[in-house]
């Protein structure tokens, strides 16, 4: 075995000890993976010392990555938030998002149009018309959009009318999909899936930049858990962690993870308070009436009050909030 | 609200009680998931009495689907055995797999031509030729393809070699991708997510059916726990519980839970035991050299070993193996 | 059925669906647990409206719980910090301790002087001289103790010298300690169980609530999930959810969740902004040299930089810090 | 940190790589707790070669532990069935059971006296006066008892009577108990914590080996996941785990892990076909009637129909069934 560590270039290293013995091997692990020496018998485990992402990784990469789009910057010290309805219902609904957006100077609309659910039977999104009706907002008050593209086929039509793609929970570890993404100029938001380790999550972003794309900003959603007094387990623990391990942006959603507007405040708080580069946060004129997660969305009140508190926070965070 | 209930054309119904009001509305839900009551403040929870899934729920189609392909049968009282290498390396290893099926009567072979990573640095599998190398084992030997269709594109390129098209854990909501193979005449197997729950998992059954492609088969794989000391942890409950709810096949896959090949066989043995109507198992001529998941792979002798204990295990539970 | 309801004294209720029958009781369901319907083969499922836990309910006792102990108060609008080290480990470390909580005006050191440890090979604490030693900084300093009382047999030695008893994770549903420290007249800090639903721990503090002692302090320390980059998930979220549920103190340990001290600020803060009346912290004089627990202890530096974040998040979220 | 090490008598090890470097410490990781290496900030990572339980690791004690108790043997080649009431509630159930176990020819009779039940409100068993119900069955029919112990102080009282003493889930980490079973001359049941990973299991069991006691019985029961369609998730592959990591026996709980009877024959079935042991099982002579669980107790029938499955099973794996 030390023989094949030595044929790939890397140096062996022999750790014998009283009962088991330990091998090393000195080098870049994406070529010791060729020996495969955890399908051995004799292999109890392979332990890698350093990360398996590369170009995510603050081990290679120290400084923090700034995005900016059309003026607007994501990445600290700037605090992004995001935020609007879960689906883009109709033109008058959009645009009174557009409209308390402009007046709390919020610069991110977000807007389902394809949408992934659960039961086919469930409203699926208005589709391209709703992208339509997003980018007519845009027009008229400069909101820059932040729309799911669901699967590899949509990423044309939804890059032409998105400024940042999202790619949603239960797409993470679609390669397909992120290797295609990965191709475009666009900024991407790649949501942690509910069962998704750190690691795999940071591998997933991964892919994105190894096509040549840049700008991945993480979203921590909720992890699945065996509590069921909401919806999904935020793992705000996340977010220091990904700090300390990637240079990317890294922004909370605590609506589909809370699942209930009653906690959405009290967590997009924590978010802010543990280190989070921002929030994408569902609103909608009329929560009671919503086609979809009505139950999780702030109503325009909830929201301004949120805004107020975001500010007071900002300031001894130093955090930019526009 | 019981206005909007009875506009619905629902029967209202009134429960008070000495804190709290239980309302109710006879009728199908899917009319009255259009009034969302869940999103009104005084609201704290709607609960369904039936199960979301129509087509796939045993309530209104008790019989078991036994799903027929060229003389092949899935579904009870068959013991359906899939068999063959994680990822299709080359000709030689895919002939030798066939061969021992041969020899061992077992008429579905898997293995896997593109294939879902979790790191971009590791093989992503040969791709179409990979497919090709299968279609030859079939000619020679009568076996049966059973391989991984990844993304909604690639539908039309697998279904041209494939004679059941496998869904991946990480794609069980890619709905896209679930509607396009619907639309096949293909039998689907079905691979149930790391966090998807019982109900999910039927849920996106429900998304091929009401395509009109009656052909589904579920497959558990395990799900994602706290513990380390394997892979996932197969939810072996899931299979009774299956078995009550829905009137589909259900299949077991060992390795991949697993993620060992020591714990394979008394797995395989128990998902018998318990009622699953097959098992879909990793098998290598070489484990140690395998390029992808050689851990977990049996050997040649270790999968005759398995096939001599389901033959006697089948005797005692009225399972016909072929 | 109905019959059984009635008889009970409840009053009955039928409710006829298209495939299903729901029949309501209406009453306490502490008397309809005694017809144990859930037994029956042709019922599927018996929900409660109301919550299993009534004197921790806020829904029959909507005020907030204060705790008094010498002059020093728990519960909003106070935030409550708890310091000191996982064991108490020898007078001069304890001494030191003392000295610090001062200077910052802390009033409560934790310190562990009778430990559960996974492995009976670990230092399993100092026993009763521990707790004297804690004694001692509490007459030079005024510092209240704040320790772990783990067995029924071991309460009467702990209440002597402790002014909070806590009951660990590993002991949330020990009922038999829980009833005993119910029996005392010492505030309890009741952590929650690593794989404790929000309902179970709220039923665990009615088990200490229904012995006759009022004052229960509940500690939300993490939970267990699949996620290996840190010790535990920390459920941030249980904070806004118990503080809507119950009318106790709630407190975070954000120590023992993240296990890494790199973490623990960032959690601390974020506990303040959700709504938490209080924190419990790890520190030492000299975290590399700790017996137990220092890879998570705070070193005096980085509390002292912990208690001016908190200082100046209090003035913004209202919170009134000593 | 190389000197600390060799202080210890251990020999230091050193293996410099491109960017970290590892260190390596032979002997017994015991002593090198003592340095505490994981408290330091430039240590990432301490990896543990061997395993952390000596007396319960197979990798010292090779040979199965196998248990006698009166001429009844618990341990491979024999499959134990352990089955009886959840509580003990009358006189006249009790003698039911122990007839049906007689006619069965099963030796051991469980009962709850002592109940550790989620709410203060709920049947808390009949206490002692329930431990001299058993014994009477015991002189009728000659069944061995086991029983529940909660808390250190009962053991005493419950050893009088019981032939096996079990610790419960919620007591696997409660330190205090193991150490005072571990005294005791009587074999333990020891439960798998709903939160515990297979090496915390062994761990509790090794607190109470590292007393003296070397009779402790292994139980899978079932652990806390994301599903919500039964009531734990019964952990199959942790037998073949244990099976290889310890010598000894292992039984599965299907009854409490499932929560509903529909599933209980189903997965104890499986539980032998993968390995174990034996099985603990609830049985009612009126399960709709029990105090408490009754929803997953077998009735006398379905009991009948389990034993003579088992039958079949043993046959052909080899299992001694009496």
């Amino acid at each position: 075995m030390l023989q094949g560590i030595a044929s790939l270039g890397l140096e062996p290293l022999y750790m014998p000890g009283t009962e088991k013995i330990v091998l090393g091997a000195v080098g870049d692990e994406r070529s010791i993976e060729s020996l495969h020496l955890e399908n051995y018998g004799c292999v109890e485990r392979v332990i890698p010392v350093l990360s398996p992402y590369k170009l995510a990784s603050r081990e290679l990469h120290p400084a923090e990555t700034l995005i900016s789009i059309s003026k607007q910057h994501i990445g600290a010290p700037y605090f992004t938030v995001i935020a609007g309805p879960c689906s883009v219902e109709n033109e008058e609904m959009v645009q009174q998002v557009g409209n308390i957006l402009q007046e709390e100077k919020v610069s991110f609309m977000r807007g389902g149009a394809f949408k992934p659910r659960t039961s086919p039977y469930s409203f699926q999104g208005l589709g391209e018309s709703g992208l339509q009706l997003m980018a007519k907002v845009r027009e008229r008050f400069g909101t820059l959009i932040v729309t799911e593209v669901m699967d590899s086929e949509q990423v044309e039509t939804v890059a032409t009318y998105a400024d940042v793609l999202q790619i949603g929970s239960r797409n993470m570890q679609n390669f397909t999909l992120l290797k295609k993404v990965g191709k475009t100029n666009k900024p991407i938001l790649l949501k942690r899936g509910m069962a998704a380790s750190i690691q795999e999550f940071l591998m997933s972003a991964e892919y994105i930049l190894a096509e040549g794309n840049n700008n991945v900003i993480l979203c921590e959603r909720g992890i699945k858990t065996f509590e069921t007094s909401y919806r999904n387990t935020l793992d705000l623990t996340a977010i220091p962690v990904l700090k300390e391990k990637t240079h990317l942006p890294v922004i909370v959603d605590p609506s589909h993870a809370a699942g209930n507007r009653s906690y959405v405040i009290a967590l997009a708080k924590a978010a802010m308070a543990c280190g989070a580069d921002g929030i994408i946060v569902e609103i909608h004129p009329h929560p009671e009436e919503a086609l979809t997660d009505g139950k999780q969305s702030l109503s325009f009140p909830e929201f301004r009050n949120l805004m107020q508190q975001f500010r007071r926070l900002a300031a001894i965070e130093g955090r930019i909030l526009p």
